[in-house]
């Protein structure tokens, strides 16, 4: 049987949470980098195995998959990994959905758009960062950070759970995002700075591993603005 | 054991949603009508059921769900559904998760964006719609339809499939928010068109039933323009 591929660059957060999540399961694979600085997912060999071109992407023995939850849910299950990484029991199921789809809207759009207009953006257009959208976007992102520990981590160490789940290993990587824009994520939040620390222990070293990328990122930040 | 309770309104897109497939499935559920228009889901008793103060939402015995997607998929298990509506087979399922996916953030982020730059904001800020936002977003969705044609109608009649799913009512249930605003959903998009027709008549009398509270609107919105 050929082994799984995984196509990524640890630039993308949704990459990162596959990456860490298949060496946190031990799940053997072969790493195929897509250098997105170097356009390397905008060309026609790419889209003949993403038509969106984008990362994460794997490829097993022929199955060809995009969407990085898709993905983790799809290898939980295909590799029969202990049970927590994304549980059978119908009702505990459906919390972590009910946090993953919340998620999609909330945690990674919200801090997705922070990073992006600090980052991305100037960049881009080579233009002065927009202080006006921005100050928008983080004033939702607090409200959603807010209601992630008071609704999601309310009675449990690690989303809607005892152990770790893909929701926590999804979640802290679009975190890390705004973590790399010093945005004061842990500031008046205990049980999010908590589940933090819980979450880095339970994934490391792979965590650390993956995330040299956003401390490349965050030092670059935090440089250009001496 | 007590009924299966259903908090929703049709004008809500994802509570659309639910309450066809409900209906389509045969599931018995009691409605519990919660009118946005006069704030019922912002009062500390709707609270209670949902912290987001938003639609829909279910209780089933005493356990309550929010979120459209992850409502739908926990019914379809826990009520021994027909597979088609969420398949078994990992891959087939896979498709169907890594579609919901990509349907978040691309579908219904930004047909609802489309839909409120033109009803929505205009109304609660008394203003003239912004014509420079709607033809941004307007060309994202574009680009989105096509992406959906080409990439998850490829093969299928349906999304992925040969037979409907709850991939297939969550994007129905979001495109007709840009029915209401007069999109040109189905201009040089046969493949949309056709699919569009297959899953309304799949879906009927339910379908047509849900969607008098978008008639509704789009007459209005037409009104306004003449």
């Amino acid at each position: 049987m050929s082994r799984l591929k995984l196509y990524f660059d640890l630039m993308s957060q949704p990459s990162r949470a596959v990456w860490i999540f298949l060496k946190a399961t031990g799940i053997p694979f072969e790493e195929k980098p897509v250098a997105l600085r170097k356009g390397e997912h905008q060309t026609e060999e790419f889209a003949k195995i993403n038509p969106f071109q984008l990362v994460p992407v794997i490829d097993d023995g022929g199955f060809v998959l995009y969407e990085s939850l898709s993905i983790c849910k799809y290898l939980a299950k295909s590799r029969n990994l202990a049970d927590h990484w994304y549980p059978s029991e119908l009702k505990h199921r459906a919390r972590i959905e009910s946090y993953l789809q919340w998620h999609c809207l909330m945690v990674r759009l919200f801090a997705s758009q922070v990073f992006r207009i600090q980052v991305i953006e100037p960049r881009a257009m080579n233009k002065p960062v927009d202080r006006q959208r921005l100050a928008k976007y983080e004033n939702i992102l607090s409200v959603v950070l807010d209601s992630f520990e008071t609704v999601w981590l309310k009675d449990t160490p690690y989303i809607c759970s005892n152990e770790i789940s893909i929701a926590d290993v999804a979640c802290i990587c679009e975190l890390m995002q705004v973590y790399a824009v010093d945005y004061p994520l842990w500031e008046d939040r205990p049980k999010l700075e908590a589940w933090s620390k819980r979450v880095r222990e339970r994934l490391n070293p792979h965590y650390d591993q993956a995330n040299f990328m956003v401390d490349k990122v965050r030092n670059h930040f935090l440089a250009s603005k001496i």
